[in-house]
């Protein structure tokens, strides 16, 4: 998408045999693009969440491999290379995922061979993630344009945390339809719900948003209730993490409150991602999901710019009070309207997800 | 209640004719009382929000017109005095009542018995708002001791916004049941809803909580659904700014979302309030209620303790994106499972609201 109308990726190969990406700490008050040149320097942009959101991070990884077997490409710099990276973020499951990918590539493998097919394959796995998330967009879209056919109007889509393009290589996952129906002319605005504690969503959407030009307010989490009775969202559209067999998701704390507002006033409640987040072991995500809890000093603290110009962190709470930081929470299927995914729109429900994955 | 073990109120009249207010713009992070000496200090007080909260705006405007009577206490000085004590919060309900009965008292006498019968007056009505609290705290509490002995354990009690006794002269609304349970001896947790995006949670509620050594804990406003799935929330209590005659509540931003959670989780919803936030003109909230929208700055920006020890504002959003800020939201009867008034617990519907009103 679009950063002050150049048309960006998230990650990109450079001319030289480097790797570069987009600071994301950095943002919203900061564009800086990082240099990777090393199998370190990308494990330390995915360790301090330089790059994050599950499809970004394992393309990092496939492209810290490749990098690191241009410098040592022995069965042993292998072996250490993906198990380093593998351990950069523990609970991402698409970076093992690529790095297990590109270890069974690599591994059967000449020495001499391994730097070109890792080059390859890092930029296939790239490739991958842009065509799944058209298709979300494809898929998406079709939803909007109904609802703007019936409305006659701009359409408001309400959106939670961060599933744009930065979580992934480009077009991201819940705003692929925002995008691709934006291109494709249907007026639109987007409610950017901030996203307490970490606040992807006034940081992260809002300014991807910004950047390619799209129609978008900031609102604090407490408010998607209000906007939904006065008919003020026509969709809700969130990304996912995990989704059961059932049906069940699990994202972003917070998601489940937007979703019985949905219920509540009838507004479609969509979950973008793709068939790859589906985990078929799991049934009941509330019973069964378990929720990670996170540090304290991200309820207590926030970051921002001050009118000094330096990004400073400010305490929130009283000294004398603890937090509790959990960071997701699960949606029960029978709040979702439809999983948009790569094939299609998919009824959250086990018949209709074990047909998708069967096509 | 309590500051550092030693009982305070949030307004009270020194030895020497003054009256002194916990300054509530210094909370958390600084503990600063102010004087107010004229009718002007106390204008000041209002406006600039050192004092917050209907019960207490109304009480520190009462003490207001006292302090001006001592000065002057011709008609036309009780006129010029109540004109802009009315005017210094335009929509708080309880500053116009206030300043009325104070105007409707003092207009009779002569101007010579003003000035005694202004204080005494002021001291009324406060006296008034703690009679009404420790009243809601009484009949709150039998609800929570309920629950503790079905449960025999910690009561865990979820909290939005601030409605407690820094928003009252003493005790509060919402927290009268929880200060009264907590004297009592029963075991009890509060969460805190942080409140963006004023974080009337996170600053004041977390502080008076921390105060008076009762056990809390705060949270961002997206994780009360996932507590509640969890069964990790025995109660809702909240307070409100206004009731319709159908039971409809209005309260901070945000609260409909946690009744909806509430709801569907099987959790109790309680709203602790005076008889005098019923107002009987009004019958569907969500339709007849108009919802102030404030300053964008409140969402795009925040202030905290930094690390130098100075209170800063930082911008969390990007330069290119605008916010929406609305300041309240309706919670439809059907989610509300009692009112907390001075005359005991009433069904949220018409027929049980004017039983009460009769009584």
């Amino acid at each position: 998408m679009k950063i002050n109308n150049i048309p960006y990726r998230t990650i990109w190969p450079t001319a030289d045999g480097a790797v570069e990406i987009i600071d994301q700490t950095r943002l919203p008050h900061e564009f800086v693009t990082v240099r990777l040149e090393s199998m370190r320097d990308a494990e330390f942009a995915i360790r301090s969440m330089q790059v994050r959101g599950a499809p970004l991070i394992g393309v990092a990884a496939a492209y810290g491999v490749a990098l690191s077997m241009k410098h040592h490409a022995t069965d042993a710099a292998l072996k250490a290379t993906c198990d380093m990276l593998a351990k950069a973020r523990p609970t991402a499951v698409n970076l093992s995922w690529a790095v297990e990918r590109m270890r069974a590539l690599l591994l059967p493998l000449q020495a001499c061979e391994r730097a070109d097919a890792a080059w390859l394959e890092a930029g296939r796995i790239a490739e991958q993630d842009v065509k799944i998330n058209q298709a979300i967009g494809r898929h998406g879209r079709e939803h909007i344009q109904v609802i703007h056919l019936e409305k006659g109007d701009t359409v408001n889509i309400l959106t939670h945390c961060n599933a744009g393009w930065l979580a992934t290589v480009d077009w991201g996952t819940a705003l692929a339809p925002v995008y691709t129906a934006f291109e494709a002319g249907i007026p639109l605005h987007v409610w950017v719900d901030e996203t307490r504690p970490r606040n992807q969503g006034a940081s992260l959407t809002a300014w991807e948003l910004a950047q390619h030009g799209i129609p978008h307010t900031v609102i604090v989490d407490n408010a998607g209730g209000h906007l939904m009775q006065h008919g003020l969202v026509d969709m809700v559209i969130v990304g996912c993490d995990r989704v059961t067999a059932h049906g069940d998701v699990c994202n972003k704390i917070g998601t489940y409150l937007k979703a019985l507002a949905a219920f509540d006033n009838g507004v479609p409640f969509y979950v973008a991602m793709p068939i790859s987040t589906l985990d078929l072991t799991l049934l009941d995500g509330v019973l069964e999901i378990p929720i990670e809890e996170r540090e304290q000093e991200e309820v207590t603290h926030v970051s921002g710019l001050c009118d000094d110009g330096q990004v400073r962190r400010v305490r929130l709470t009283p000294e004398g009070s603890k937090a509790a930081n959990y960071g997701f929470d699960v949606t029960p299927a029978r709040l979702v309207t439809g999983l948009i995914t790569e094939r299609g729109v998919v009824a959250a429900n086990t018949a209709a997800i074990l047909a998708a994955l069967a096509d």
